[in-house]
Parts: C-alpha cells; structure tokens; sequence
C-alpha cells in the first residue's frame, strides 16, 4: 500500500510543517490524486450500465422486461468475474507479441504488488477498476441488439468468451502495449499508434460488431420483417426509460472521455477540453439526428434525439482530446448522418437490431476513430499525446503528415477483422451447439413468462391480454 | 494545455524525489485539482438534466410524453450550442460597460488561449461546462411550466434566446464582473456587490420568471380552470418519476451550490460547510410543505414533499456558502411556505405551471437572495467572499451593516425587470409570429400522437381509451 | 475556515513561484484534497437514497406508490434534522464512558470551530454530510421491511428515534470512539477493536435488526401467508423499479467502501483495493444467488439477481479494506447462501418483509462482521488500519492470533442486543400508544387513497380494477 511523508491533517506541529518539502512529497500526493481520478471516473462508466439497462428495458417489449434486466446484471457482474481472473491481464498484462497480455490475472502478479516509492500498487486497482467498466460496456452493447430472443444460455457463454478474451485483445492493441497502440516508446505503427484516446474504436466499434455478428446469427425478431421487404416496428414499452438510459449515459461519458487522460496531475487541461468536445459533439449530434428524422420522417422523433446524442458521444470519444470544438461539431454532425443512414440500411439488409447498438457503436465508432486522424490538431495532440511526435502524427485536417489516417485506418480495418472473425465463429459455435435462439413459441409469449418465473407489472392490464 | 513540472508517477528516482519542491510545484498540483474540482461540479449540475426530465414527464399527461422528453434533451443539446457559441461570451465575457461580455464566443480568444504558467486555460474550459450545466438549467425551468401546450417552434426559438442571451446577461451582471457583481475590486453596487453565490436569483429567478412570463402569455391548459374560478387537477402520469426527478435534482445540488466556490484548494472548508446548510434547508423545506400540505389538503401529499425539498434547495441557493445552519433552517421553513402560498395564489390568478415551476424557482428564488443579505455571517461571508468588506457587506442579522440587503433588494428588482420585459417580448412576438401554442384539437389528444410519432407505452391500455 | 498559503491561480509571478515549499504548504493542499474525498463519498452515499427509494416502490403494490415515496424523501430530510440536533452528537461527539457521544450536536461546538493551522473544521462539516448519509441509509432499511401497512405516524417516530439515538449509539461504539472501536490508541477490546470498516454491522446489520423487530411488531401483510402455513407472492409494481433502484445502491456503494477511508492523502491505495474487493463480492454474491435461485425455483430470478447484489455488497462492506479479492469471492459466494436460506427462514417463521431487508441487511451484515474477521490479511490490515496491532488483529484465516475473530463476534452480539432491545421497546411502545399498523379496510385499499390524496396512474387501468 501507498504510504505518505505528508503530515496528517491532525498534525499541526508549526515546526514541522515549516518544513522544506521535497518533490516526493509533492508526488506522493499527485500519485493519490491521479487515483482519485481514475476511482471518479471509474463511478461515472460503472454507472453508465444503469444507463444500458433503462435504455434497452425501454426498448423491449413488457414481455421480456426481467430477461432483459437480468441480462444487465450479468453483464455487470460475470463482466467482473471474467475481467479478474483473464479479461485485464490479456487486455493490460505485459506483451507477448504485441498481440496479447500475459500476465496480471487474478489480480496477482508485479502490476499489483507493492512497490516501495511508486504508489503503482494502488493506481493499478483503479485501473482494474476502469477498465472493468469499460470492459462491461463493451458487453451490454450485444445485450441490447439480440434482445427478445437470444436463448440465456447463449447470453452467458458468448458474455463471457467477450469479456475474457475477444474484447481484452482489442484493448492490448490499441491500449496496452500492443502492435496499434499509440502508449509505447517504439515500433509504432506508422511512426504513430493508432489514436483511439477512449475508444470509439477499442469499445464501441468491438461492441458494435459482436453485436452485428449475433444479430446476424440469430435473426430477426419474428413479425420484424415482412415477406415484402418492408419492417414493422415491434412494441417499445417506455420512451421515458430509453430517454433516462440515454441521460445516464451521456452523464457516465463525462467519466469515458474526460477521465481517460488516466491522470489529472499534469492533465487537468486535457480533460477539461476532452468534456467541452464531448458535449458539443453530443449537442451536434442530437440536432442533426432530430432534424434528419423530422425530413425522413415528417415529425420530431424523441428516440432520434436519444440515439443522435449518443452517435455524436461515441463519434468523438476516439478524437475527444485532440479535437477542437469546431471539429467536434463537424464530428457530431456526421455521426449524425452515419447513425440515421447505417440504421436505414441494416433495415434494408433485415438485420433486426433492438435498440440500433449497431449503427450507434459500430458505424459511428468506425466513423469516430477515421475522424481522430483526420481533427487532431498539433497543439491538442502535444497536450495529450507526445510533442515529438506532433508533425507525423497530427490529424490530417491540421497539418499531420497522414500518418495518423495510415494507422487509424489499419487499426479500423484489423479491429473489423477480429472482431468479425472471432464473434462469427463463437456465434455459429454456439448455435451449433447450444442454440443461439428460443423457440417460437417462448418467443411470442415471452421470455418473463418462460424462463423468470412470470410477467412483470401483475397489477397492469396489458394491451395484448386485453385486444 | 498546461504542463507540470512534478514528477510522474513513474519517475521514482529517490534522488530526483529528494529534490526541494517549489511553490510552482504545489500551485501547478493545486491547479489541477481546482478543474477536478470544477468538471466533479459540471457533472453533477448536469445530471440535474435528468432530474428535471423525470420530474417534467411525471407531471404530464402520458399523452404528452415524447414531447416533454425531447424538449428536456433539447434544452441540453441546442443550449450546449447557444452557450458555446454565445452564451459563455456574453455571460463571463470581458465587460462592456458592466452591462453584457464581449468575447470568448465560441470558445476563441485570451480565455480559452494557452498562457504558460497560469493554468487559465484548462480551468476555462472547465468553466465553460460548469457554467453551460447552469444555464441549462435556467433553460429547461420554463419547459415544465409550459408543458402540454406550448408549440415545438415556439420552444425552440425561446431556448435559444434565453440561453444566448437573457440568461447569459443575468449571469454577467451577478457573477461575470456586471455592475452587481461581487467578484471585482472596485465600483461595487453599495459598496458590496450581490450575495447570490449559487443563483438563487441568477438561474432560479431567471429561470422562473421566464416561465411566469410563458405560461401569462401560453395561456393555461384547456380544462385546468372552470368558469367558477375553481381549478381542476390534469392527470400526472407517475408519482414515481416526479419522485426520480426530485431526488436526482437533490443530488446534482451538491454540486450546484458545493462546488460554486469554483476552486478547492483554500476553499474546501467553504464547500463543506455549504453542503451541509443545502441539505439542513431541503430538509426544513420538504417537512414545512408537508405539514402545510396536511394543514390545507388533509392528506400527506408526496408531491408536497418534492416541491418543499425543491423550495428549500432554491431558497438556500444564493446563501448557502455564508448562512449558518440555523440560517439554513429558517430559510427552508420561510421557503416551504413562499412555495406553498406562492402556488396557491398562482391559481387563484389562473397562471397554470404544470409541475410549479413559478413558485419553486421564481418565488423562492427571490426570497433566497433577499434571504442571503439577512442571514451571511461575518466569519462565513470572509471566507467565501472577501474578509475587508465584511463589516459593511455582512448579513443584516449578523451585524452588517445594511448594504447587502440593499444590494441585493436591487438585483431582484433589476433581475425582475430585466427578465420580465425581455421575455414578455419575446413571448409576445413569438405568439404573433408563430404562435407559442398549439391548436386545440392536438391538445386533446395530446402532442406525442401528432408531432412525436405516436403515443408512449403501446403497450399499456389508458384509462382514457376504456374509459 | 480554512486558509492556504498556496499562491492562487492567478498568480503567476515566477519569482514567487519559484520560492521554497514548506510541508505545510503540502499538508494545506493535501487537507483540501481529504475533504473533497469526504464531499464525493457523502454525495455518493447519498444518492443511495434514490437506490432504496426506488428499489422500494418497485416491491410494493401500486396503491402504496405515494405512501412509500414520501417516507423515502422523509427519511432523509428527517433524518438531517435528527442527524443535526442529536445524532452526529451522540455518533462522533466526544465519548462519555465509550459508550455514547456528548457534545457536537447542533453543528456546534469544538469539532465545528476553527482553528487555525489544522483544517479540522471544514473536515467536521464534510464527516457531517458523510455520516449522515450513513445515517439514512439505516433507517431506509426499515421502511422497505414493513412497507404496505406500517401507519404513517409509527413510521414519523420511528425516524426520529432510530436516526436521533439507536444508530448514532452503535456508530460511537464501532467507529467514533465507543469500546469497540478500532480508531483510538488503548483500552482497545480484545487489543485490537472491532474490524467493521464501512459498516456491515454498523450500518447494516443495525438497519436489518430494527427492520425486524419492526416486522415481528407490525405482523404480516393481509394475504401474505395462508393457514396451511404456506406464502402467497404479494404483487410488486416493477422490476424494472426494482433493478434502477440496485443499479443506483451498486453506485453508490462505491463511496460507501471505497470512501470510508476518510481521507485520500495516504490512502488512495486502500480506496483503490477496496472498491476493486467491493466489485467482486458483489459479482459473486449475485451469481451465486442466481444459480441457488435457478435451483431453487427452475428459472432464471431477476430478483435473485439484485438481491444476491445487494446481498454481496453488505458482507464484503465490514471487510472490504482489509481482505484480498479471493476473500472478496468467498465472501460473496457465501453471502448468496446466507441472503437464500435466511429469506426462506423468515418465511417459514411467517415474518414478512416487502424488500427483503432483513436478509441482505440483517443476515448478511452479521455474516459481513465475521466475515471480516477471518479474511483480513496482515498487510491490507496494516495499511488500512495500524501496522502495529497486525500480529494479533489480522484475520484467522491469514496468520491472526483470533483477537479479531473475539473482538467482531462481541461486537456482533452486543449490536443484537442493543438494537433487538432498544427496537423491540420502540416498537412495542409505539404500537401500544399510537398503534404500528394501518386499519384492515385501509391496507385493502391501499395507503395512497387513504393517506396521500388518491391512487398513482391516474391515466392507467389496473389490473385490481377490472378484474
């Protein structure tokens, strides 16, 4: 554990606090500074699974309300038992490779020992501890686009295979030392490292695209699509709960984005600014969605305003900290555009997709992470990345030398690779196996009633009972 | 960005560790923990967002629903973009004549430039969302008065004025270095400047005396009044939600009243104390209005509950960093009743408010800051304001001299004069030009059906449908 | 209040910025940083509130909403006016015979003056905050247990009671000071004092026990239990109530732990490592849950799986500084059993609890305690609390000499005794003079028709209604 050389509160001896105070003073606490910030932001993403939970329970229907909440549960928690014992030593261990971590599981090994003058010890628990909730984050996404009828067991297997292995590898590369990762001294791609800074492209496009796997491995909802190409739109039961979840969600993102710097001592200014963009990409996501709805679809659609806000968060969480506001608008606007026509599309192609997870954290994770390359300005790249690295790496719009499109695109492309290949395989996998879907019949009557011991809200009439 | 010269936590070479720190070393570290400081109370006052969404869609008719919702992320979103482009320059602005800001539009020029060795930057940035989460706020106060009438055009042109404009010049005057600010050095307003540290009167009386002045010019619901001047009580969705909402909005208020020191470092104390008199005044606040409510109603009222503890947290907000608590306990009981005689009289001269906005914000909103010039503390007012002016600037019950309740009598008064001629015109104006509300028949049967998309909870059967 | 010598942030003459730091210039930041800690655990702590309030109207039926809701709000804003006349006093005031605190009531008195140099001013105002959210999180508890039919005025004494002077007693014994606290330097019991760091048995076991002693006073609902001995499912309103409400305690809870801690200067390791065990026991606790249900019932239990949360939560909360994750597991998995099997005993027994408080509460609180004593590892214990009583205080399980093991099973009994007795009185007074319970015909229709001016929904056809 950490220890201190700065006199507690309750010593108030004048003599010794007159005292010369040496640098590792000063340090010692910086260091448990920079821990609280990383438990504060820890908080805010952890509580971002309260925001997927109101989220997708509003976008479901009545009939499979506990199925869908106890999936969020589980998410959070085997997500836990799943990051402890594998998930953060592959995705943060040291490298074997650059392709995979290989240590720091079970919480055990060098990351986690004390070691005497560093504080590395405890700052490596709160990282655990963020990482986690990003790494839950990443798993709630598929949650929410297979909803009303991927079988449970399914559910826990593909869970769990996420959390301990598809989703950490990405992390490594991007993050952790590995091949694409922007955080090491040498071997970068294309001089660079991909610049990703919170994960439009290590979460939100790896969560978007098992998402896009297992939707189209299970198939549509039935009812979903008509024989003549057509779609109908199946029962939401609450547009209050989509609009809390996407309320907490854009509250938790303050702690994705903004606290990603890992650090506040040195980059406090960096955050501030990473918060600023992140809300006018936001901002500028939600109007542009809102009106794009109000032309396509001739009135003014609260679930566009919800999932435009989120477009525009995950369009600018790969570029939050090396944008400028106007970048973040222009982000913003066309994470606008990617969300509204990628979702037109996966209707086109009968890709049934509950609480479109795929056209928000996939197609505009993709667009967020060609974005950061291309926004990046030297000063802002300076302050959160490295100054010697400025002219090659810069975003192409403000003077880099295109490195950074090189490597951001190869990290897009690399991602789409393994994330496709492994989810299709575990897919098929558990199809073949244990069934990815429920049968008909537990389908149309729901899976409270089927598999969580009855229907929730007893005391309600339902429509259904009722017509 | 601003950059540090401590030592990173992974430099633990004892003998750099060793060296003697300078007071560079420890402001740089005080300064960042200042913005951590600033973007923990940004966030919060913007989950206070989400309070004000829940409490707003609890208080409407279901039928409603959609309409309020996006309206609430509306308020976030368009005035993310009015601030950004207009509101902060107005408000926090350089002056121009004590009376409006005149730059740092659109987060440009010597605010938001690098400035090696000061920090500025970082911290206006910071500035910048905490001050954006407060004029929100002001922003979605007028929303919940006028729900379930109001046109959508008519919201979206007075958000945007009131949140680029009429807002922000309160904001300059009482905080921004205006003629009633007193945060500058000389030419203060009765020698003391406003006590209005949170805005009590700044976003509170703003915030409800445009709602006063858009449900006088809405008109009331169809139905709200009868021809004998009785009042009939309109359907409120949930309990439930207005519940979420109010204590959603509690929470947030740590932030908006705590963490309005605007630094930590040497003010610490100040915040904690401020805390604890926000929670003593809630407290006095919600047990006064439920006593009163079983006084007049005969019934334990959960909605009394809600709005005292509202009224209590309005009414602390301009003196919360300089009352005592028994201050703070007086003025929560002087609250509860401001609010509840405050609504009954509005009905009695028909104003409709749907979830009495008017009487929360507006009237316990000026009783707050008249309340802050009664009850400041000399050793509270040192603290959190200045220790020279003290004898003449101090509360009138605590032995100041009368200047304060001057100054700050003169703000309400400018405060009302301002708002309320501003926002009758442009109420007026909007009505004349496209109408503020809708037509009779989309009142009926309600604004989700014929502008949203359709009615909320498809599934449920409404009582109005069997009924 | 406090005052600092650090150079403002609009200081930037480099002359005086490069001058010597003194230690009591570290130690003024350092204090401001402790009490920002202190700030962010109350709010955290405090939104618990909204947790156990929503938790709570998820479980009852429709027609006790209001009634439920408003003790909700009651029992944090009587609980502050409790916590400030006589509850901090008699929790941290200092200690009259160890057995009960004497002064500090009011938020007067030494703790709450300053006095320079120390900072220990504005640090007693944010423990206030923080206690006090403590404070009504114990007496939540009992509301959610005897929900339904418990009468609105028993429900007002109660409080009053529990939050004023039986919960303050037990937290001067455990943590302020009392003869079984672990916080003062000799006369400690069995050598080391009891190991309870954030309260399983403080907090939660105190809040489980009056919840039922309340439960044995008030009698089961009407309908709960049948003659043959066996239970009929009362409707509860909304899972999904219920899971937001979890979600949010989940939350939170990372405050309670994790900020028990109390400072952050120091300590930032501990707080780190605590909400990483925290996070763990609560996965394990919800598994392990999940599955007993899945035996148990033969479906998959969403509210297994809050439960079995909340079940994990309060056993790891005594324990949580000082035991390694693999304890955290164990801890877990066994407070899933014991939340199981105790929620069927009080079955059996015909003590009907709404929430199932008194399992995760009582049971696993008490577990919580013991539990603490057998995990503790030497150097967590050292690092959490003092390097050197480890020999003899670190757990059984981990090298200790069952000093530990005394200490918490004493503590454990002697929180029974005194709740169970001082409860029981309470109750049985209450229930004697103004009755506990609410008439037959007014449980069948619900307290909200009753008691708080009509039923919630209006708009919404019940299923009671028409059937």
């Amino acid at each position: 554990m950490t220890t201190s050389t700065i006199p507690s509160l309750t010593s108030s001896d004048p003599d010794y606090l007159l005292q010369s105070a040496t640098l590792g003073d000063v340090a010692s606490l910086a260091g448990d500074m920079d821990i609280f910030w990383l438990l504060f932001g820890a908080i805010l993403v952890f509580f971002m699974q309260t925001g997927f939970a109101m989220l997708e329970v509003g976008s479901v229907s009545i009939k499979n309300t506990k199925n869908i909440l106890i999936k969020n549960i589980g998410d959070a928690s085997l997500g836990a038992i799943c990051w402890w014992l594998f998930g953060y030593g592959v995705a943060l261990g040291d490298t074997k490779g650059r392709f995979i971590g290989s240590n720091a599981f079970a919480l055990k090994g060098s990351h986690f020992e004390a070691d005497d003058g560093t504080l590395t010890n405890g700052y490596s628990y709160a990282m655990w501890l963020f990482q986690w909730a990003f790494a839950a984050t990443a798993a709630t996404i598929v949650s929410g686009a297979v909803a009303e009828r991927v079988s449970f067991n399914a559910y826990i297997i593909y869970s769990v295979i996420l959390t301990s292995f598809i989703y950490p590898v990405v992390v490594h590369w991007g993050w952790g030392g590995g091949w694409a990762s922007a955080w090491v001294d040498e071997d970068l791609l294309f001089d660079c490292g991909v610049i990703d800074f919170a994960g439009s492209g290590v979460v939100h496009m790896t969560g978007g695209l098992a998402a896009l796997a297992a939707a189209i491995v299970v198939g549509p909802r039935t009812g979903r699509f008509n024989e003549d190409g057509t779609a109908n739109t199946l029962p939401q039961q609450s547009a209050v709960l989509q609009t809390l979840g996407t309320l907490i969600l854009w509250f938790g993102w303050y702690g994705f984005n903004g606290v990603s710097t890992l650090a506040i001592n040195g980059l406090a200014g960096v955050a501030a600014k990473t918060m600023v963009t992140t809300t006018i990409s936001a901002a500028f996501g939600a109007v542009t969605t809102v009106l794009l709805g109000k032309l396509n679809l001739g009135y003014w659609d609260a679930g566009a305003a919800n999932n435009g806000l989120l477009a525009g968060l995950v369009g600018v969480t790969a570029g939050c900290s090396t944008c400028e506001p106007e970048g973040a608008m222009v982000i913003g606007i066309i994470s606008g555009f990617v969300y509204t026509y990628s979702s037109k599309m996966l209707v086109m192609l009968k890709i049934d997709d509950v609480v479109d997870a795929i056209p928000v954290h996939c197609f505009c994770g993709a667009w967020g992470v060609f974005a950061a390359s291309l926004f990046a300005t030297k000063d802002n790249y300076s302050a959160a990345y490295y100054g010697d690295r400025v002219d090659k790496c810069a975003g192409a719009f403000y003077g880099g030398d295109g490195n950074a499109v090189a490597a951001n695109v190869v990290f897009i492309l690399a991602v789409i690779a393994w994330v496709s290949a492994t989810c299709m395989a575990l897919f098929l996998g558990i199809n073949a196996v244990v069934g990815m879907r429920v049968d008909k019949e537990m389908e149309q009557i729901g899976m409270d009633d089927s598999k969580h011991g009855g229907q929730t809200y007893p005391e309600m009439v339902k429509g259904a009972t009722v017509a």
